[in-house]
């Protein structure tokens, strides 16, 4: 029976701010990625969400990002190897922590916003992320996108890897995505994504940007849940990929 | 043989700036209080910090703060207790990350500055601490004074919990510190410290402020690393201890 | 004819965390309360505010916290009088830059959270806040709680003051509010609260929780945008002053 | 008579931090530029920094920086131009707080690290700090390398400039900087080092890395305090030049 992962971003509050809605999103995902206070997030909302993803019985994650709260983790920084490894290693740590509190294991990371998109063309620091998750966990599986840097540091390091899949970006050629800002880059209508994530699952395949099919491997469908719109068509989502017979589980089930 | 544990504030400096003098205090002192990056040290200072102290063979210990660094942890907050609870977890958790890293177990938990006051009397942030310490790893060691809240929360939690005496200061009859500022609160003859603290070992007594004798158990003594004249005591005062027959050794040797 | 100002604090959103309905409220009041980035807000929000509230004519104040984003400025913090005069100088002239550049001058400063309540009640705390105040610029008018330390404090040092009234909280006798939590301290009633701030207004008297009439000037009324229902009582109150013949108007067209 | 003015970072300490030689430096430059609490400093730092500045009568300018404590703002950061305009703004009113407790005027602006390295090369942030600083005050000088594109920007702008120079960097035919790490960068003897100065003031000349001869005006030389050897540099680069017959005076009094 086919499978997949449905992972999100939660955990995002900071203080008074309130950030998504993860009461809702919470019951939809099977994988949380839960920010760990350096772009987002801050101890008691990591508490309180690690809590909470437990009782739903979802993979908990850690969701690294660059020490940038005012600007969400989304401005490229350049950092040293050795800055990246150890902002990397104090952010997974902080959230082992809550789920020492909690009895459950980490199950992955998935690193955020420009570090996420900035490791997954920079094989150095693919490479360094890689190497600090190994440090503290092997059975730790790195989330990023099928045909980045990540997946090759990943497999060069032996470490488990989830290939995540985005249902609403089309992709090159070479299994990577097309860039935002392209024409093109952008699946917009719902049919299509629901249609062209199903065909990922079921048969390994996408139709790339330039019409051809190649193979591609969905261990996780990212989702998300910052507004209505992102809420609801994450519900029909879940819905559809049940419909079709695909069992939805969390990573640690899957890898 | 008598023994005693030395420990001292490490890894306080942050980012481009400096503070203290790690590379000299770490070679005199058994234990270290690791600063996590609220009241002072960022994560790579905390991951050099923390080999540094491995290579040397000396106890690790968390040193968990309030979220102030402008105000180096020194001033008291009001925070609830959820909001304390969350903030020494994720502490403990970035700093263990670096311990993981470098296949050492962290030892004791010592809470810094405002936080350290306030907990010592105040008995339900103690209690609060000493749960949080318990739930990450039962076999962490709570550094702290003897005679404060946090002596008796750990002692009614059932946790190892180490007694810190302060070769500089005086003590009450009820073996609480004389709050500084008051007339006699500073012990400041040099030769009279180092009596007092291998009386306080060897005979497990101490003179207090009111010429009384009371008991006391030292298990660990607190030294300092700032400044030229801070180190220079701090080797004398081990120097002399040694001379005494007294055995140097990490908390985790002696709790 | 009777006259009143109603201020809210405004411009509390930071970096991707938006917070307040700022569009809406901006448009009911005739004061604005603007973060300075320390409790709340970023640069580009101050930025936005300012213009914002230049365009709808509105009275712009400054609203300096103490430096604690995750806690909102609302945890008490002891911080001594040269810290607290630096960080008041400190925001106040970042909002005075965003002033300068849209051409509009800062008209008054009104303490945030923590700060506001410890200094209402701190003499020492209220002297250094006017005295800040001061020395930047003569006229600008503190807005803080009739009967509070930082009235007297403004009044000693001839500053201009305007008086803050609570449509939802109830007086002492002495002019000061009933400390939250004590029975009968908030106003729950809708139409009371009404009532009571037109009397204030037009009689400048008001019914304590004693049932004393005492005397009590209102220069202007504290309202709130977070949340509809608050939203909406803001525009109902709004609505009622006019409807009572109460002209509503700026701080600086007041004092 | 040829004159000269001698700028240095100052006000960089932070907290419990110590960062220069404030306040043997201070008596050796005729400008300053002032940390404001985004790469460096706090508000008591600046405040006291600007009264020391004020009672030695030297300039006093802003350095505002990225808001990256933790990499003392040399980490590149991607900001949007209306992210740069704010912070600009809010730091440089934040700085001019201090300046008006203090009844000086604030005399010039000089951005800190990666600011300043990237705003030197890109046109548009060159542009965006320009407008920024034109509209605080129409009056305060820009200070930047000669031949960069702030530079560029200013003359376009038609703000005050000055010019910078430095006794330890080796310049390209074109006037601008020679990148540090290619072979010849950096003069490293402190004899030429003096001469290259005291020809660039007095004769505005300077030989370029390919030996080429090219015309160069030093409105200010750029100095260090962070270390002794630095600061014995600092004071012998002083001598020299008043000993050529150079008299030193800060850039309000030359520009």
């Amino acid at each position: 029976m086919a499978v997949v992962d449905l992972n999100s971003d939660l955990g995002e509050s900071f203080g008074n701010y309130t950030c998504g809605q993860d009461s809702e999103l919470i019951s939809l995902i099977s994988s949380a990625n839960i920010a760990c206070g350096f772009h987002a997030s801050d101890p008691l909302v990591m508490m309180n969400t690690v809590r909470e993803a437990r009782e739903k019985g979802i993979g908990i994650g850690a969701h690294p990002g660059f020490p940038d709260l005012v600007g969400f983790g989304r401005r490229n920084m350049e950092v040293s190897q050795r800055e990246l490894k150890a902002m990397v290693l104090y952010q997974i740590g902080a959230l082992q922590a809550f789920c020492h509190e909690n009895k459950v294991k980490l199950a992955h990371v998935k690193p955020h916003g420009a570090m996420y998109n900035m490791a997954g063309k920079n094989p150095e620091m693919a490479r360094t992320i890689c190497e600090a998750i190994g440090e503290l966990d092997k059975s730790l599986i790195l989330l990023a996108p099928s045909g980045s840097e990540m997946e090759k540091a990943a497999k060069e390091i032996g470490m488990p890897f989830a290939k995540e899949v985005f249902a609403d970006r089309a992709y090159e050629d070479d299994g990577s995505l097309v860039p935002r800002g392209r024409t093109g880059a952008m699946i917009e209508d719902e049919d299509e994504m629901i249609r062209r994530v199903i065909t990922m699952i079921k048969s390994g395949k996408v139709e790339t940007i330039s019409g051809k099919e190649i193979s591609i491997q969905a261990d996780s469908v990212c989702v998300h849940g910052d507004g209505k719109a992102a809420l609801k068509f994450t519900a029909r989502i879940r819905k559809e990929l049940v419909a079709a017979g695909i069992e939805i589980k969390s990573l640690k089930d899957i890898i």
